[in-house]
């Protein structure tokens, strides 16, 4: 008798359709599962009722492409949010974890990625154009491009920044620091981070 | 206003139950929420409902502890199966890759971990008393010891092979080996493959 017949066939296409999941491989669709079995009923129910309604609520704010459950998002519709100061990121979480901060009073630009070559995703994947025609729409002051430090991030932000300077002279632009991060120690720094952080001593 | 009020509360509560799940921590539940959102409602719809399915139908074997929909499970509840040649696994997932072999006509006995003083997991959270009552209960003859190849995995291995030679000296018991894995190379091995599979040699 092949195999199939001794995996409950529902186990088996569980771990199929996790692999639906963008970055989930069969290894990660594995822990999935497995572990999620490991759980109660009871939070098993709880798991997956909340991912049912966040499935259901959940929608892409239309005009800065955070994910939220309102379109606009909350920050968008917020009016106290100044629409003039944008904050570039590559993808939701970064803006949420910015917010944590509760100090960005500003607005967001989510990208939806970065520009990434060898991935075979360029600068047309991304939400760039958005970004010009809001730029452009709210009379954008000020931007700060957080993508992230690493190569991609960097070559993304050098892009837009390049683009902007080239259509919105006046608009000023920032880029958030590189350097040591909190809690690291210099003797086991990346060169690169070390480098930096002494360049842009203040 | 507080950060709560920016990220949606479902998205919040996402973020939170999914760390419920055994070894995800605030950066897998995150990487799931996230690239989850990021397919359509229909391969979403569709994930969800596999899982709920899966998670109403199963159950734990209650002979050899292996998940799966059907109490006794497919394999215990398979009259072809020779109950007396047992393959003791540390999860259900690794009885599922053996079976992919199909070349197994024995059972499993799922021990749900294995020993780990490190992280607080001693012989007594190990469903070993229940296979040493199988051994006794179905006159079994031969055991193998498939726990992984790993400290811990050997550790309860040997503590196994210990237990059954006292109460069963009769029973064979074999270890899965170890040695070079297919498609590695002799120059990039680690030195106890490498020890071992020359020491093991046929």
């Amino acid at each position: 008798m092949a195999y199939q017949e001794y995996i409950p066939p529902v186990l088996k296409r569980a771990l199929e359709v996790l692999t639906y999941i963008p970055t989930y491989g069969e290894r990660s669709a594995s822990r999935f599962v497995y572990n999620f079995l490991k759980l109660s009923p009871e939070e098993r129910d709880e798991i997956l009722k909340t991912l049912f309604e966040l499935s259901r609520s959940a929608r892409k704010c239309s005009e800065c492409g955070l994910v939220s459950d309102t379109d606009p998002c909350r920050i968008c519709s917020d009016t106290k949010r100044n629409k003039r100061f944008l904050c570039v990121v590559e993808e939701s979480q970064d803006a949420y974890a910015i917010e944590r901060l509760e100090r960005y009073t500003g607005v967001y630009h989510v990208l939806g990625g970065r520009i990434a070559p060898l991935e075979g995703i360029s600068a047309e994947d991304l939400n760039i154009e958005g970004l010009l025609r809001r730029i452009e729409n709210y009379g954008v002051k000020e931007v700060i491009l957080a993508t992230n430090p690493n190569v991609e991030g960097e070559a993304t932000a050098n892009y837009i920044l390049s683009l902007i300077k080239k259509r919105f002279p006046s608009v000023k632009v920032s880029r958030i620091s590189h350097g040591l991060q909190f809690g690291s120690l210099i003797e086991l720094a990346d060169d690169l981070s070390l480098e930096r952080s002494i360049e842009n001593r203040r």
